[in-house]
């Protein structure tokens, strides 16, 4: 009676044993034993923010929930992220997360004689956005060292044409955490200006890493800079998220718009605390991170055959290389489910290259971490085939 | 350097004196003495329902907002929704709300070539949403009292052609109030199985009506049926709703989704327990609503000229027309707030007759209408030209 419509393949994120991704993810979901490395969450940072916590519990006892919120998001903190981005002379619409943001951008730039360069790896819901509204997605393979595992400005000449309308940076990369110098922010902005297209950069991983350019700061008229409050705020399961461009392009997003009644007013209430105070909590949650990576790092320095392709990350995630031992990354990460890690096995995030790492999270508690390292260890040893 | 893409007129929203939709908002938002009838909207429910507010306060105290949410919606949610609706054998899926539902419906069954069929008044973003998959809205004018203010089934036979892909029954009628009769849904039934097309049926109102039919019950494979938990649950700041059809047709939509990663588990753990306790608290809601109608009525029964198109409502607004007493209802509406009434012009729910009537949303405490009764007799004697 009716077709699906042939979209750009998504994830497959289905281990054995499930009937649907919602049976798994309620299965992992109330399994309070189990370690979560598989979605790049963070658990290191709202738990312990009374302020994030009372904003949110004040909206609801208030009941001015009752109310729809303003459709464009609250200005103050519409206000609070563009200063934190130290771009107060952009415009921003705030939704229901980063990935409503990167449709609606695609929805307001593409049209279907355009096509979109984004990474392989990445993150397959964008390529799949893409093609709902672009001619052609062209994924360019970045797994190599050659190129640092990143999309670089000369693999995005290499792929362009002069229908290429928007490069998708995602930036730190997911699931890799390679990000951009500065330089090469530089020469990716002057890519778009002399070309007439757009940057769509995805800074949902921007805080991080240790060094971040924005290319809002080189193109501002050609970059549409993606925001998410589920990663460095720990805000996931409140949905909340935001774009900042140009007025014009913001004009162009708002008359596409879907969620015209606005945005969850808890989570915008949290999420204006959130910002208040992330000088008190940044530079824990940032440190811990980027120390668990130390632990990570080790235990795969003890595997033969086993490496990773970027490290440090600049992000919460990290890839890990299982090619060299002969071990296929879905079967790793079934085998680390079944001893209570959750992990993500590459097809997660690629196509082409998903059978050779694993994608593992970690912005969560050292401790845990360490269970992962031990589990790792004996897991490549139990499922090496070289 | 990009065209915003040409879609159906959205609603005009704006008062005068307001540079934007979102500053009107936030000021009519902040402004405590607000009387609220200007979105349909419930300050009836939840603020007495500690069970709701505990559910959530749960979830934030928990942490449990850190991970993401199931994607498509917590199991226990989506029985409770099919238990309430009595259509267990149907497919669901949950999302931000039914605006996103409505978007998401549209984008799953309609192609280029298909027509849609809407009520003239209605809620605009829909045919806004319907011209952007369809090659053609056919908005039926029901303002007249031969079709008793709705879309009738001889209104659809005399639209519809084989092209017709999509009926859009809004039931009860956002603005009117019009709702309808089992006889009339077995006969769009039968026109939707005859003609091998979709009724989508917004049912966000149901709660508030007398009696009311389910599509699904008499087309279930023809039929999508969409939810809301901001009205009648007083929940429309959380954002939350579903849609509900056939697994063919639920397929299809995920097929299509946006927000792939879920929706806010706040929101849904809110939703859990305001279905949990609905016997508790759905007769006072809805008897307190409809008791609200009298006091307005009595109003507009004082005043030469205007009348309610349909009385008594099957929600928790209705139309009052002014044009017998020469009366823009945008005059109207801005006079009204000016004395701290928030209503709605006509125009935000009808490009054709919105000059002639004011919408007034009155699921709010009666103390509250009595101060709009009063304030519109006056007003219908300050702004009167005939």
């Amino acid at each position: 009676m009716i077709q699906k419509k042939k979209y750009a393949k998504a994830a497959k994120i289905i281990p054995e044993g499930y009937k649907s991704a919602n049976q798994f993810f309620e299965s992992v979901f109330q399994d309070k034993e189990m370690i979560w490395m598989g979605q790049n969450t963070n658990e290191l940072h709202i738990g312990h923010n009374e302020e994030v916590h009372k904003a949110m519990i004040d909206c609801i006892e208030s009941d001015e929930y009752c109310k729809y919120p303003p459709p464009e998001g609250f200005t103050e903190l519409q206000s609070l992220i563009l200063k934190d981005l130290d771009l107060e002379d952009l415009s921003i619409y705030i939704n229901a997360g980063a990935t409503e943001s990167l449709y609606l951008a695609m929805n307001a730039v593409l049209s279907d004689t355009d096509n979109v360069i984004t990474p392989d790896p990445g993150y397959l819901i964008i390529d799949n956005f893409a093609s709902r509204f672009a001619g052609e997605v062209r994924a360019v393979k970045i797994y190599s060292e050659e190129n640092n595992y990143k999309l670089t400005p000369k693999l995005v000449r290499e792929n362009m044409d002069e229908n290429t309308r928007v490069i998708l940076l995602i930036d730190p990369l997911n699931p890799l955490g390679s990000s951009y110098t500065e330089e090469e922010i530089k020469e990716f902005a002057e890519i778009a200006k002399e070309n007439d297209l757009f940057l769509l950069h995805d800074i949902t991983y921007r805080d991080f890493a240790q060094k971040h350019t924005l290319a809002a700061k080189y193109a501002p008229d050609n970059t549409i800079t993606c925001y998410s409050f589920s990663k460095i705020f720990g805000m996931a399961g409140l949905r909340l998220g935001a774009i900042v461009s140009t007025q014009e392009v913001i004009d162009v997003v708002k008359s596409i718009i879907i969620n015209d009644v606005g945005t969850s007013m808890v989570a915008q209430a949290g999420a204006i605390a959130a910002l208040k105070t992330k000088p008190q909590w940044i530079d824990r949650v940032k440190d811990t991170t980027f120390e668990n990576q130390k632990i990570i790092k080790e235990a795969v320095d003890q595997c033969e055959g086993v490496f990773l392709p970027v490290y440090p990350s600049s992000g919460n995630m990290m890839g890990i290389d299982l090619s060299g031992a002969g071990i296929d990354s879905e079967d790793m990460s079934q085998y680390l489910i079944d001893r209570k890690v959750f992990t993500r096995q590459g097809s997660y995030t690629s196509n082409t290259f998903g059978h050779k790492y694993l994608r593992v999270s970690y912005s969560i508690d050292p401790e845990k971490v360490k269970v992962f390292a031990r589990e790792f260890v004996l897991a490549v040893e139990a499922l090496r085939t070289k």
